[in-house]
Parts: structure tokens; C-alpha cells; sequence
């Protein structure tokens, strides 16, 4: 068993309308059944007619770029400097979007296909039809990652194959059933194409022949299964953006105790946490003992089931601008409390005791 | 040109110990000089010992295991549940440190070799050395990404070849210079070399040949060029553990106008933020007409020069508990502005003034 790259050479500058079928079948009449092509994105983008006429250059050209990547993306996912990583409206995290000025004439930009899925499909389906091969076909574009320097090439569209090899199931010869495995093979033949096309000069296509059997392909195609939801992804924002919403999550923070009972180990973290933020002299009592607690929480007004109780003291002796400082601090307080998971309410002392204020966890 | 990716059969269960120049070169005496040979990591670990005894189940299993993985560990970068990314002490950002309990005894797990840059040209060498070979070696283990789903392979060695391509300078035919392309090649080599391997049973070597030229490899390998650093990355925390430490941020926000004046519109900005969660009635206000805030800050004993102004009124009448309230509005608002790169002082209002507090900026 052996994989082969090759290189399909002599596709020459695709322009809007050209039917990539006939060119890649001219270019490669040696292609057959079970290959897998892997066609860059950005001749499959000129051939759909997805450029933008923009200035050449000044800030005309920034201005006329910003706008076409603002319409290519669906959220900003981090920025720094002139960096925009976008998820853009497919669902793919990349920076710019995607957005070309690379191999297109200085006047315009490449946009990524509408629908890559789409297009990997419609060029399967022609080179059935026409030349009757049965193939798979990637839809390939670079991109970099977090955590690794450099870009590799990766799938943006698939038909004719699974995106996924799935090994879940399978067990080793030490009887170990296999966790981890679904291998992101369509992207692993992305860069498998790039090898071969980076090494030659403007060559767009290339072949991974032997990887697929010559007959029977999986239909099931589809480089959305790689598109992980933002709501299941450790790494939906940039750290930076991730840490201004918390910020935003602390100016804005809402009462309430949290869903579950406080952890007062928790609690004392956060403690700990404002010690040496807060003004000298204030005091926060961690009401732990039932008994006592009880009995304070029965004259508190308003106070809800169950809640633990921190008592706050400002510094003494009290002025106004003291009681300002302190309302801070507790503030502080009841953020770290956040931070560690915890909910709190801030509410008046309990009646006759010493305290500034009190929160309620 | 073409490459071809072939698979090293007949390489049995490796122990700590064996020879894998000796290994590699008896399964394949097909090798030829400028060949990539593409090992998985694991059979380098275990020939070089990096195994830990473990429980073979149970809460000792879970203990032991992060125990090791704890060992593992430079610092954590996200976890959610039971998963754990970690930065390595190698650099590399993995779940679980790369810690495998697959293809291994139930009663072991397997680390990462300590140096797999040193691994790869431990082999190369000896390879040379005993066969007179010239090749290039990558150590590849399997990953995971952000954003995408399903797993890639990816060089953890490399030894023989640079680990980027760099396009860098280049000039398309339409006179665009190349500006993001540096390659990461042993990447797409090591996911090309997981391609064969993950199609055969138990096959941890692969090679590819052709991507090297016969001759004069370049000695100047090391995949930890790939690494890059946490300073540098957009992503060198979890979004989760990003937004918390925003919060711990704004629980020991310091004291200090920011190191450039105040941007006012940003201001305006953290003030909106902020309306519909501080008290009814609390008024802020931005003295922004210079005439007006000279005066009042030459009033005001230990006011920054140069900063800007915003008094803030507590909602009438003022009562004791309505100033604690205040100030933790203030701190909202505080936070709300370092959310906006917008540093602040919390200060006593100018003498005469309605204001409760104010706010340099």
C-alpha cells in the first residue's frame, strides 16, 4: 500500500465563469476513480466570480478592505494591531476571513466561496458527468492556528468523502477502546496537497491517489462537520477580548445568589483575594456558623432562603467618603466572589449590628 | 514530480531500550537517502522509557493520572469538565500534556519524549551512522485545535529539514509580495505520514518521499521553531479562564490614570455600560470643558495634572447605606472604563461641589 501527491500542472490564470471540470480534466486526463483532488480555494473563488474591485492602494484601499471584510464576517473573534481573526458566515475562525490580495491583480480582492461544500460538490458532479471519473474533491485554503507558528493548508470544502475518520470504538491490541480519535483526514490531505503544490510554482490542484478506494465513494461529504460550535469551543474569543468581558461582566454584575450553595472555601479565596486592595480597617466576617446565622438572618428584611451571610465593615471612624470607599470595596468583594463562582446580593446591615453592609451568598 | 507517502510495516511492540535505528532499518531496507520518516511519537517514548505505573482503574487511576499529568504541566491554558489543555514543559499546547493511555498496558501511561528535537536527531543520526542513510525524521503525535473538529497530526520533532517553508518576499505573477506564508511543512508531513499510518493496523512509521531533495538536507531542523509564544499568541488562555481573570481584574483594579489621556468618547461609552445597573437616580457627570475643570481640579488637594474629571452624585437623600450602594456604582463604573483602556483614581469630591465622589482620569 503507498499514498501518491501529484501535481496537476498547466491550469493557467482562472478567471470569472471558467468551468473548472473541463480545465482540471484537460490539465489531468490521467485522473482517475478514487483520487482525491485538492483544489486551492482561491481558483475555485475566481472561477465563482467571488472578487471585490478595491483601490490599489492609500487608505482608500484599508477603508475599501475593512468594509468587504466587515461583510465577510459573522463575529469578530480577536484582534490586535491590524490582526482580525473573524468567524466568518460559513462558520470557519481565520484571520481576515480569508480574504485574498495574493495572486489576483492589485486592484481586486478573493473572496472565499459562498459555499465551499457547494462548490467541492458541483465539480464532483461535473467530472462524473463529463468524464465519468468518480472522485473525491477537497476545497483547500491556508490558515494558521493558535499555539503553533506557520499555516498549513486545510479543508473548506469536501464532497465524495467523510470529513472525519472516525476511530471512536475500536480497540488496541492492549484491549484499550480508543477515545480520542476522530482524525480530520480531509485536512490532513489539505496539507498533504499543499506539499506538492508549494513545491511547484502556481500549481492549484494537486492528487492524493491510493487514499480512497476506486469505487464506491462515501457521498456523505461535507467540510461542515469540521466546524466546531462556538458554545462547545474552549477558545470561542482571544484571550484579551475574553478578559474585557469580564471586566464588562464586573461593571455590569447582577444580584443574586448562584444556583448552588457557596463553597465558603471559595468564599475565603475571594476574601483573600481583595486583602490587599481594600482600604486598611475593613472587615469581612464570614457569618459560618448556622446558629448564629440564623438568628441574624431572621432580622434581616428581605433576605433570602437559605442564603449565607458576609458582614462588611467600613473602617472607623465612618464618613461619608469612608462609606463611598467601602460601597468600592465590597463591590471588589463581590466581583472576586464572582470569580470564583459564587453569587452575592449586597443589602443593608442586619438591624443593631456593626456592620457597614452585608452580602448575601 | 510527485510524492509518495509508504508505510513501515513490521514494526512490533516497541520496549524501552530498543534500538529504533535498528528497528526502523531492518522493517525498511527500501529507505533512501532524502526520505521523511514520519514516527510516532509513542514508540519513541517507549524506547525511551517515558512510561509511569499506573492503577489500572478506579479513583487511584484518576489520582495517579493527574498526579502525572500535573507533572507534565508548565501551565494550564483552558480546562472545562474533566479536560485539561495544558501548556507543556516543551511548549506545546495539548490536552492532557499528550499523556496516552492507548496502545500501551492498561497499567501504564506513556509521556511524551522529553525532547523530541533531541529524539529526532538521536535517530537521524544513528541512522546515518548504521546505514549510511541521509534522511529527514519528524516525531509526530496526534492533536486537537481550536475551532475545528477532529484531530490532526503534527510534528513534535524534527531533525533534517527546517520545520517552515518560508514564502516570505516572494512575488506572485501579478507583483503582489507573499506576506503570510510561512509554511508549517513538517506539520502537513506529519498529518501526510498519519494518512498511511491511520489506513494500516499498527503501523507507527511512515515515510515520505520525494518532498526532500537526495542530497545536502538541511541540518537546521527543530520543531520548536513551531512554538510560539504565549506572549505573542491571541489565544494563550481559555475564554472561560480569560473572562475570570478579567473579573479578578476589576476585583484589584489599582489606582492610576491611564498612561495616555483619556480617550472621552470611551468614556461616554463605560458611563452607558453602566446606566442600567447602578442605582436609580446616581448621576455622573464628565467635566469636559476645560475652563471649567481646571477650575474645579485646582481645587481639589492631590488631583493628578492633567487628568480628566467625573464627578459622580449618589441618588437623594443621601443615606449611609445609599453611599455604600454608590460607591460600588462607582466601582461599576471604574471597571467599566478599564474595560475601555481607560485607567481612573477614585478620589473625594472638589469642596463645595454636589458631587458624592469623583473620578480622575
Amino acid at each position: 500500500m503507498r499514498l501518491e501527491i501529484l501535481p496537476v500542472l498547466g491550469i493557467g490564470h482562472v478567471t470569472e465563469g471558467d468551468d473548472l471540470a473541463a480545465v482540471i480534466g484537460t490539465a489531468a486526463p490521467w485522473l482517475r476513480n478514487g483520487d482525491v483532488l485538492v483544489v486551492t480555494s482561491k481558483i475555485v473563488s475566481k472561477a465563482e466570480g467571488r472578487l471585490v474591485d478595491v483601490p490599489a492602494d492609500g487608505p482608500e484601499r484599508l477603508a475599501a478592505r475593512d468594509e468587504v471584510l466587515a461583510g465577510e464576517t459573522a463575529r469578530v473573534v480577536a484582534s490586535r494591531g491590524a490582526t482580525r481573526i473573524v468567524q466568518t458566515h460559513h462558520g470557519f475562525v481565520m484571520a481576515s476571513a480569508g480574504i485574498d490580495a495574493s495572486n489576483v491583480d492589485k486592484t481586486q480582492l478573493v473572496l472565499l466561496p459562498v459555499d465551499p461544500d457547494a462548490s467541492a460538490r458541483a465539480l464532483r458532479d461535473a467530472l462524473r458527468e463529463r468524464y465519468g471519473l468518480d472522485l473525491a474533491v477537497i476545497i483547500s485554503d491556508t490558515m494558521g492556528r493558535p499555539w503553533r507558528n506557520g499555516l498549513t493548508d486545510v479543508a473548506l470544502g469536501v464532497a465524495g468523502m467523510p470529513a472525519i475518520r472516525d476511530h471512536r470504538g475500536e480497540v488496541d491490541p492492549y484491549g484499550n477502546e480508543l477515545q480520542l480519535t476522530q482524525m480530520a483526514v480531509v485536512d490532513e490531505l489539505a496539507g498533504a496537497g499543499e506539499l506538492i503544490k508549494g513545491k511547484c510554482d502556481q500549481v492549484p490542484v494537486a492528487v492524493v491517489r491510493g487514499y480512497l478506494p476506486a469505487t464506491d465513494l462515501d457521498d456523505a461529504g461535507g467540510a461542515r462537520a469540521l466546524i466546531r460550535d462556538a458554545a462547545q469551543d474552549l477558545f470561542s474569543l482571544g484571550t484579551a477580548e475574553a478578559r474585557a468581558a469580564g471586566l464588562s461582566d464586573a461593571a455590569t454584575l447582577t444580584d443574586g445568589p448562584g444556583p448552588t450553595p457557596a463553597d465558603l472555601t471559595a468564599v475565603r479565596r475571594a476574601i483573600d483575594a481583595v486583602a490587599g486592595v481594600v482600604a486598611p480597617g475593613t472587615v469581612f466576617t464570614l457569618v459560618d456558623e448556622a446558629e448564629v446565622r440564623a438568628g441574624l438572618v431572621a432580622e434581616m428584611p428581605g433576605w433570602p432562603d437559605g442564603a449565607d451571610l458576609l458582614l462588611g465593615s467600613a473602617p472607623t471612624p465612618v464618613e461619608p467618603m469612608g462609606l463611598v470607599r467601602f460601597g468600592a470595596d465590597l463591590h471588589r468583594l463581590r466581583v472576586a466572589l464572582a470569580a470564583q463562582g459564587v453569587g452575592s446580593t449586597l443589602l443593608p446591615p442586619p438591624p443593631g449590628s456593626p456592620a457597614s453592609a452585608a452580602l448575601a451568598l
